[in-house]
């Protein structure tokens, strides 16, 4: 129980926030190159893939203060959301021996699937032990990561249940994802809240925010299941419905043409006709109000915060990145 | 980042143990009994076949007073330990699907592998909020338990990576077993005797003697395979041996018998020849000594230990405990 964690960054003075988010890259890169081998191939793919550190840059963002400076925590706290996420990712990419066809099995092949099980669980573990390495911990004891953790598992394990489930609600949808995806960026927002030092009732309001703008970034990648080409949205060959996942646009289809439910049900179905499907009922659609009933929520918490103009745009961006607008 | 955990003990007033260790097993059902239904089923089949908790009662007994008192923190912290433990063991059970045989499989059939490596994840996330639960936590920052959870990680890593390898050293086995079992037994230890109050050098006797412990139980184990039946040792069909994992008894049977090893390598060898074979060899005398030798280790430092008669004869008993001799 010895944190080994060699802490280079001055653990006090304030760091400007895109000096900062450097940080942030180089201590992920720093942790993955300290782990076994096994670890580091199986997150050579992922880490090659994904680039946009949304949640890092959101933690970061919360963090600074009028100069635009954070504190030096913020830098692990980032880390740590991050690789959090990449360890998801890992135990996302779990697959049943079905689903053969991704290039990324083939190390899943090689090592087996309880390598990648445990690879995803290095991670986690990685995870908390940056976020238990930020220095004053004593004036952080209400930060506790593993809650957030807990409940993005709660909402994974609800969409798993639910697999090819035609008859989920939009309400249990909404449920899962705020598990699942928005958890992560509630705990971002909220952890830059508290690094920032904002009293408690701000702090609830930055959470608030970043709940909204998960929410927006899953139903908007959900949107983008339907709407891009391989090519485009960079995901693997199969589509969210192709694994048994039912998001909101095709809950809304499911629900409203019943000859293309008939057919869901006999799964008797392309990836072609339920994308002209989902276009045709107005599922598409109706996601976007969803998001954009989500939006208007997000700048209403913007507005209420006490902030300067700067970090107001700032603020304005995450939002937009994560509404694929920025 | 609100700890909804509602604790039900005075969170001061010191407990008899027998009686923490009750309260353990509560505090352990209540955490899973509040998981999504999932995690109950898979959990079911393991918590009935487990019953030792002798982590728990390790932790439980290296934090005891003079008076047999123990801190209520103890409680949280074993039961964290014991969830930890429920964790690897659901995970250790994601199985690739060529071993369809055993019956708790049907689970992962139902749902699909990512199901019940998400259970695991929950579980996890579940121990460490258990860990985040105790009072006065500002005196106890360096119990870090995702540290050791790393360790375990790393450890059964390093086994899975040499699955079937008929060179692992005695070297590389020792070093995979002190983390993958011997790590949750020193953080147990550890953490009983930091609770108690002991001084930095006092919990490090500790710690060592967690590990001596942890190494016994695994090597023990690591024999059981070879001696008893399936009756006896209430394992699943598969030997160690059958899903690629090489123990101690077999790594010295295969470095002193040639002509065995040239069979092992065309996987050419029943279980009945494998277990002639270590026990003809010498590999299970082999490895007794080695767990001798711990075993004299562990007296050695029970007795370096400030202790009074009673406090010795429990951690003698855990001792024998994990030598399967109690």
């Amino acid at each position: 129980m010895i944190n080994e964690n060699t802490n280079s960054i001055n653990p006090t003075a304030l760091l400007p926030a895109d000096e900062a988010f450097g940080l942030v890259i180089k201590e992920v890169e720093n942790a993955i190159a300290k782990a076994p081998r096994v670890v580091r191939q199986y997150t050579a793919h992922l880490l090659s893939s994904r680039g946009k550190y949304i949640r890092a840059s959101s933690l970061i963002t919360c963090g600074q203060n009028e100069e635009g400076l954070v504190h030096p925590n913020t830098v692990k706290l980032a880390a740590a959301v991050e690789v959090l996420h990449l360890a998801t990712l890992v135990h996302d990419d779990v697959i049943d021996d079905a689903d053969l066809r991704r290039g990324e099995m083939t190390l899943q092949k090689k090592y087996g699937k309880r390598t990648a099980v445990i690879c995803g669980d290095y991670l986690l573990c990685t995870s908390l032990v940056l976020a238990a390495s930020i220095s004053e911990k004593e004036k952080y004891l209400n930060l506790t990561l593993p809650d957030y953790a807990g409940k993005i598992c709660a909402g994974e394990l609800e969409q798993h249940i639910n697999n090819f489930n035609l008859d989920l609600s939009i309400y249990q949808y909404l449920k899962i994802i705020s598990g699942k995806t928005a958890a992560l960026f509630e705990a971002s927002f909220y952890a830059g809240a508290v690094l920032a030092g904002y009293d408690r009732k701000e702090c609830n309001r930055y959470r608030r925010l970043g709940f909204y703008v998960g929410m927006i970034f899953q139903l908007t990648d959900d949107l983008m299941d339907f709407e891009s080409t391989k090519e485009i949205s960079l995901k693997p060959v199969q589509s969210d419905y192709e694994q048994g996942v039912i998001t909101l646009p095709l809950i809304h289809t499911l629900k409203n043409m019943v000859d293309f439910r008939q057919k869901a049900e006999k799964k008797d179905i392309t990836r072609q006709e339920i994308n002209t499907a989902v276009k045709h009922s107005g599922g598409l659609v109706f996601t976007k109000q969803i998001v954009d009933k989500y939006y208007k929520k997000a700048i209403k918490v913007i507005n209420e915060l006490s902030l300067d103009s700067v970090k107001k745009a700032k603020l304005t961006e995450v939002l937009n990145k994560a509404s694929r607008l920025g």
